[in-house]
């Protein structure tokens, strides 16, 4: 059986990324959809390790540690074994994220994060929607989303603007699987976007 | 202030390692008595995580990576500023036992193992004591223990052995650093050799 394919959305939160990977995995019958931090029932233990308690708690070091732990296991026994099974995985978040999140807006772990990555991950998404949006329209979008992710959001307005010019920046370096989608449009008009790009029939 | 100096314990579980770690520690007045996996409040977390539940639910090498996550938690939070205080820190394990435990007896991840140490733990002990101990002797001992950390011990006297050569061959890898030292004797004959090779007075 020939492999599924497996894509990733990223984007800053309140772009609207989970929204369409949501929708794509509707109109998708086979496929996954899972996410990051998280993702399998070990992930999301570490997951909770993380983003309980005091969110000074772990240096960037070891925040990068554990999520990669984390996301090793999630490959390990979500994703992988899907993708072996011929099945479309569609995952809201992945190693994109720790690349801009630990590698650029927590000390200077870029280098660190590429080589953990190459020694104990490995795996590249076959395609990444990157959902972009203005940080502003983004922020006031987050906020108010009912059980948001209060930690990756509470920094404010400069780290999204931080975060945002880390994905289009991913989205030159790997530009082979990236796809840059304008996020600031109603979700129906995002998600025909991202159909026509995958040539998915209306 | 002189940095303190970073003593290490080593062993085959039932070695008496601990039990000299801590007769070390008494002798030191200035000394903080640590271990691994734990040692931090954070650590300590990680090693529950992975200590606890099925013994076979996280792979080698998401125990690998849950493993440094700990020990960086633990370098940070707990041996790095007694060493800058000038205190001598003794810990009951390190990095040799990933060295020993994840790189030779799960899987083949030596490799992995030094290079993710070198990528994010990166500091070595100044000086390693290791117990070293027929299997069969230290297995009865190690089972007999209260408290005894099932997970290392039921993988039985193969598994023991395999280790003590691993200990061993780190011994020879790291002369620098490391002694062994003959652990099937009295437990207070084995402190006062350790003493005596740190010319410490009677």
């Amino acid at each position: 059986m020939a492999p599924g394919r497996f894509i990733t959305f990223e984007g800053i939160d309140g772009s609207g990324k989970s929204t369409q990977a949501r929708l794509l995995a509707e109109r998708l019958p086979d496929a996954l959809l899972t996410r990051e931090p998280g993702g399998s029932a070990g992930a999301e233990e570490i997951r909770a390790l993380v983003l309980n308690g005091d969110p000074g708690r772990w240096s960037a070091e070891t925040e990068l540690l554990l999520f990669t732990a984390a996301r090793r296991d999630h490959l390990e026994k979500t994703i992988e074994p899907a993708l072996a099974a011929g099945r479309t995985v569609i995952c809201d978040r992945f190693a994109d994220s720790t690349r801009v999140y630990q590698g650029a807006t927590r000390g200077d772990l870029r280098a660190t994060v590429d080589k953990l990555h190459a020694l104990t991950i490995g795996r590249e998404p076959d395609l990444t929607f990157i959902i972009d949006m203005d940080p502003e329209t983004a922020l006031a979008r987050g906020v108010a989303r009912p059980g948001a992710e209060r930690r990756f959001e509470d920094f404010g307005l400069a780290l999204q603007e931080t975060v945002r010019h880390g994905f289009l920046s991913l989205a030159r370096q790997f530009s082979e699987r990236c796809i840059v989608i304008d996020g600031d449009r109603p979700a129906e008009a995002v998600a025909a976007e991202i159909a026509a790009r995958l040539e998915l029939a209306d």
